[in-house]
């Protein structure tokens, strides 16, 4: 363990780094990062006078949301569950942690990266590391074996975080899935309605919806001369396309996983190809991949999918890509990711793996959204391997909220973080007690209302403070208003005042209000 | 060492290995190579056959919502985050772990309750315990002298759960506080405005809300003999007057916190007293309490908060009692609890000590909120012990869920889980395109739509799917509709059909529902 007079040491080198990359007028993210690194040396530092020196901050890869960032998370939640609800969904709710055994055996080797928790007696528990595995778990608990369900809650990965960059060991997600037998692709084919409707409504720009078959994958690999063994690793390798050239894929596939170069070439082929319903058509008269039953399978259901989404409308973005290769192992039929094309609107190269329910896989820049088919997850979890066939889609909402805050800070509009519609407020001295009656009698009303608590604020103070939270209107009270049962009522913005009967206050207020 | 779990898993990954090898026709030394890999695996199992066997549960303490009680939460939310909208309040959200040390002495005895996180390397975590004092972490940390905010979030507590009395080990805090420096009394009036209102709105029968002050309490046991080591052990002694005879309570001060009985005595005529502005002016003529000092100025502040309460229309609610003592170490100045009066709503006695932020009280028989001044808390977290005043409320929820969930339990109207307007139904084959065409055309007008995942329901199953869930209309396609361009519109609950033109269907059903 490093002693105190390293620690200095280092805390001093990293000042040095931190000056540096300021007057070298550093990107904002490099110098928070390295300014992070700098006070967390210090925090490691800690009490030294015996008085309690709290450490200030917040656990690593987390944060406080602000009341700014509250608002725009209020409104992004919003517009999602609004698009849940329009489709019939549920919504139920888990434990943060569950019994460690429930996520063991689920996430290959990120299992790595799940929170444990202190052995303090009892059973031994784990932080949630999806929605997804409670999900499945809840189902086999109680024996549900049709749902449509969304679950938007916060889940837990001791990655290492690249905060500035969207990524945090805390994290929202946001899931949507329909479990139950029903007719082929129908679904799928809902889910990514629901990926278009989100995606357009929350105004980010250009996107595109790739999806591809797991089947269609494993037919490939099979075909191309791929060892069973090493599907899952060339799987993620084949992965890495939207973040690397195929060079260097085919490169890690030879050189570090051991493919025949044949085969890596064979694939190099097929993942080349993108497409819409004429090229699942096209495929399924390939001579190879047609050998494989698992692909054809894929393909035919791939048909499918696309008659259905011409449908719904939305084949405009959705794209066959045989290059997608999500990494969860659990998937067992369609998978699909959507990303920003749009690259203008979006921060620095992002891997958002941790935001999409995607373990192993890395994702493209500008992933927004991804999920697939798993029908063999509940099943894991029923003392009778009873198979509830699943499908979902996990909305990347944290990389949502940066862009949304992004277009926030870039906007001349103001995010309000209260919905006060009225401020009641003085100019004179002693009444308080006045503007307290009038308040309650808002709030009575339904009326969002604030009051100072002070008992003779200046009206200059008042007036500032509706200018800063954004309060439309002043209800303005001073001797002679009250002696003539009025009240000033005063629009901020326009610096308009008007008397208005008490008795006609309230409706005078909601009226006003409701045109804003 | 391997532990079971991870054996299972290596299994089934062999288990794969060897199927796709037999797929594949691979030579049979292959095939033979790995299936004795898979036997070993097997082996190290040891008696049973490998099957993966999971205990179904959720971790000790804690529960899943369904659908239906989410949506009563859902209400019960609405309901209490309007009112602190109304009240002009914002919004924050903080991790769920903490740095361990920021919890640290803040719970007193309570501490060994706190979940701690496993030490995995890097900081050492533990689950917050209650919303308090990460919001004066969260103040300290940003130097935030005046903010207006709530928070709802689960909190953790080790404790015994009571799960079928609503005590859980995750439960839900929901809390509003007011921070900075004012006129004494105002926001402290305003939290009580708050518990009316929103006790009132949840209507769940009488209540009334008791207010005390840490300093009367602090002031009569000084006057009444109590040494100044023992404030706070006798203070959560008289806690225990609600569920406690006095002699009881008596009993435990003078024999088990060794009281004079003299004390005793004296204590008990004066946590005998209840009343309202009368009561704090009596008070303050009263020779004993009238020597300290403290009480004195609690006393006047009681007079102060009442005058207040009376412009806030919330006297009927309010009472003055000196035997109200919530446990917490860190209220400064006034504190106060609001209890159900109407025993028949309530379960089974509940002590909800877990839900109101209160940890070494104990809570009498139906208490829903609570809460109170605490001055100092913040400036434990300030480097330079900066004070920021603050005062706040927890509304205990999980004991409202509780209570509206038996209410949902006992009345005939069904709760709904989802708000689907319209089913998209047919009576007739091969109709599946044209319901999902006309699905679509309704989400993409807003409305709430469903259809059924199959391609040929039966109409009596789709008109089950619609009594169950409670969908109003629907919406009924046939040849015969669509060679004449309609829709028959059947309203659920009458059995009534209608036909209507496509083209007004949309305009006809957001009327229908928007009556409904």
């Amino acid at each position: 363990m490093a002693d105190r007079t390293q620690i200095q040491e280092a805390i001093k080198n990293q000042g040095e780094v931190v000056r540096k990359l300021k007057a070298e007028k550093a990107s904002k993210e490099q110098i928070d990062e390295e300014v992070a690194k700098l006070l967390e040396l210090k925090a490691q530092l800690g009490g030294d006078d015996g008085k309690h020196q709290f450490v200030l901050k917040t656990a690593k890869g987390t944060r406080d949301y602000n009341p700014k960032q509250m608002a725009i998370r209020e409104k992004v939640f919003n517009t999602i569950i609004s698009c849940f609800k329009r489709h019939g969904a549920e919504t139920i709710d888990t434990p943060v942690f569950e019994l460690k055994e429930t996520l063991t055996g689920k996430y290959g080797e990120d299992s790595k990266l799940i929170y444990d928790l202190k052995d303090q007696g009892g059973e031994l528990l784990s932080l949630r590391y999806d929605l997804t595995v409670p999900f499945a778990r809840y189902l086999a608990m109680n024996k549900i074996t049709n749902i449509k369900r969304y679950h938007i809650a916060k889940v837990y990965r001791r990655d290492n975080p690249a905060m500035t960059r969207g990524r945090y060991r805390e994290f929202y997600q946001c899931d949507f899935d329909i479990a139950g037998q029903y007719d082929p692709m129908i679904p799928d084919a809902e889910c990514l309605k629901i990926v278009h409707e989100i995606l357009s409504e929350l105004d980010l720009g250009e996107f595109r919806i790739k999806v591809n078959d797991r089947r269609i994958l494993d037919g490939m690999f099979a075909v191309c001369g791929v060892p069973a063994d090493k599907f899952r690793t060339i799987c993620s390798t084949v992965d890495k396309l939207d973040k690397m050239s195929w060079e260097d894929v085919k490169n890690e596939m030879v050189n570090e996983k051991g493919l025949s170069e044949e085969a890596a070439d064979h694939i190099g082929e097929y993942v080349s190809l993108q497409g819409g319903m004429d090229l699942a058509e096209r495929l399924l008269q390939d001579q190879k991949l047609s050998q494989s039953k698992e692909a054809c399978a894929g393909l035919s259901d791939m048909k499918l999918l696309f008659s259905y989404l011409q449908i719904f409308q939305v084949t405009d973005k959705v794209v066959f890509d045989l290059s997608l290769a999500r990494g969860l192992d659990y998937y067992t039929g369609i998978i699909y990711e959507a990303v920003l094309t749009q690259v203008g609107v979006v921060p620095a190269p992002v891997s958002t793996e941790a935001q999409n329910g995607a373990a192993e896989e890395t994702v493209s820049v500008g992933s927004v959204a991804g999920g697939g088919r798993y029908d063999g997850l509940v099943g894991m979890f029923d003392p009778k391997s009873r198979k509830v066939p699943c499908v979902g889609v996990s909305i990347g909402i944290e990389r949502v909220f940066s862009i949304m805050e992004q277009k926030a800070e870039a906007s001349a509009e103001k995010v309000r973080t209260t919905e006060v519609q009225v401020m009641v407020a003085s100019a004179q001295k002693n009444l308080l007690e006045e503007r307290l009656k009038l308040t309650t009698e808002l709030w009575n009303a339904g009326i969002k209302a604030e009051v100072m608590y002070k008992k003779n604020p200046k009206l200059l103070s008042q007036l500032q403070h509706c200018e800063d939270s954004g309060i439309p209107l002043v209800a303005i009270l001073g001797e002679q208003e009250l002696k003539d049962g009025v009240v000033k009522l005063r629009t901020v913005a326009t610096r308009e005042e008007v008397d208005v009967s008490r008795a006609a206050l309230i409706e005078e207020i909601k009226r006003r209000t409701s045109e804003i």
